[in-house]
């Protein structure tokens, strides 16, 4: 059965972060799961890149309604037309989401993942509070290796019920 | 011209933020501003309920596919049959967004009104941060009337481009 | 309880249809029906220009990302950001459907609307056939008068299940 | 480049639109062309086990929040949680759609690609008119070689403007 992960970060991000999108990018097509994005730059483009020189397999779901500006190294992309509400398709095709960095999009995606039950990984990404008290929503990775073995873990579990 | 506030919220809450959510939505309506929300229970019937209280009008964008369990003061009601996506649609028909406490739904509308360029208001919400600071992404008010004023404020502001 | 009508027709309309929009919207107001539509120009702003006339409510259910270009007689609006997929929307939102006149939008109103059990209750729009056989898999009016009867007939019995 | 043709049909289907759909997804697979389809039964399982059969790609984009019920041969699948408004990204996502024979959701893919200038060939499907008189509004095509033909002409044509 094929493994979905989406890998999520901002469509501009830092050197940090597209180094470690791309790392991830490799060790997940390595272990031969399909990585997820939401098809555009930044850590969507150096995550379908990373996949690419793997020979894995990469779908990019887009907010346009056509392919335009579309990341080079997807191997399949779907436009949706639907803007930023294709975030909440991006979770659903994933076992598992890896967040990178990342801004309001990205913490969105986080936020929809954990409403349906799809687990999450955190790498530099956002973290969470209430009221001065930090919940830990979700597991935090060191690094590209880490995130990738605990989303892949956390990814044959199944989703919560 | 209408204006239109999202008020955001859980389908289940405590006793604080329903209490909150009323009162908001009875400022709300006094103002003539049009509450739109969730449509389900919780925070969105709370503050649906207050806006009724008051001869205001409510707007609930359903997750289902019909008018079921929708929560009873709406004015009006469009079932979306798009789950979770609907959030998007949410906080696209806001001038602005309310936050009250909430959980991961909640952080979904935040982060998607933000990402879109809609002002959020904060109370007793969810706070951010990365690599352990603090991330004031909007304003935190301390009870209803303060969130109401803030986000009527802001809504008048128009979006960021 | 509220019953909603979708008024489907093309954005931009010939002068029949235009008239015919109008006087549905006017009936539809009368017969304290909530109007649905697109929300732009043509059949759907004369559905709300006659649903406004008649002290009713109009709803627009937006293909865009913002309210711009929403028809002017609308009461509420829902910007969608979606683009064509908001023609699910209109139909899900509605206890019938009239479609009138009508170009290829309107044509997937009418069959999102038959495909989910929605009444559809044609004005001088689409006939369907297969292999040269006429399919007649909706009722057509003769004019803006049996149209309303005919939907707020359809409406009170409820969706297929 | 890749192209993306979509094939459309209904759940559930006679052994003329099956034949079809698996003949039309072998030959679109030999063409080297991506089949994309709604992912459920009938013509959208027969087309995904043609394409697989010739070692080709298929995606399935789904209506509902999970992969249950999915067809078997698809190489890939977005599980949309959209419902019926998924059908405007499976044409969305097309360079070509063909629709082959087919219930009132074929209808409404047919109605949405010509909606956005996604070309249609018909095969055994829906025929339009309006006051009687037929609306070519798509060539039929006799067999699945014909229709392949025709689609991937059309799709290397590009989108109406």
């Amino acid at each position: 059965m094929t493994t979905y992960v989406a890998v999520c970060g901002a469509g501009v991000a830092g050197e940090r972060d597209v180094a470690w999108a791309e790392e991830v990018g490799r060790l997940l097509a390595r272990e031969g799961a399909v990585v997820v994005c939401g098809g555009l730059g930044g850590v969507m483009e150096a995550v379908a890149r990373g996949a690419s020189a793997e020979g894995g397999t990469s779908i990019g779901i887009l907010p346009g309604s056509d392919r335009t500006g579309q990341a080079s190294g997807l191997s399949y992309s779907i436009p949706t037309g639907m803007g930023e509400a294709r975030n909440a398709l991006v979770v659903r095709t994933a076992d598992a989401v890896i967040a990178i960095g990342g801004e309001f999009g990205t913490l969105s995606e986080i936020a929809l993942a954990l409403k349906i039950g799809v687990p999450v990984i955190g790498l530099g990404t956002w973290e969470l509070a209430k009221t001065g008290r930090p919940v830990l929503a979700f597991p935090a990775a060191e690094d590209p290796a880490e995130a990738v073995r605990l989303a892949l873990a956390a990814a044959s579990g199944g989703r919560a019920p």
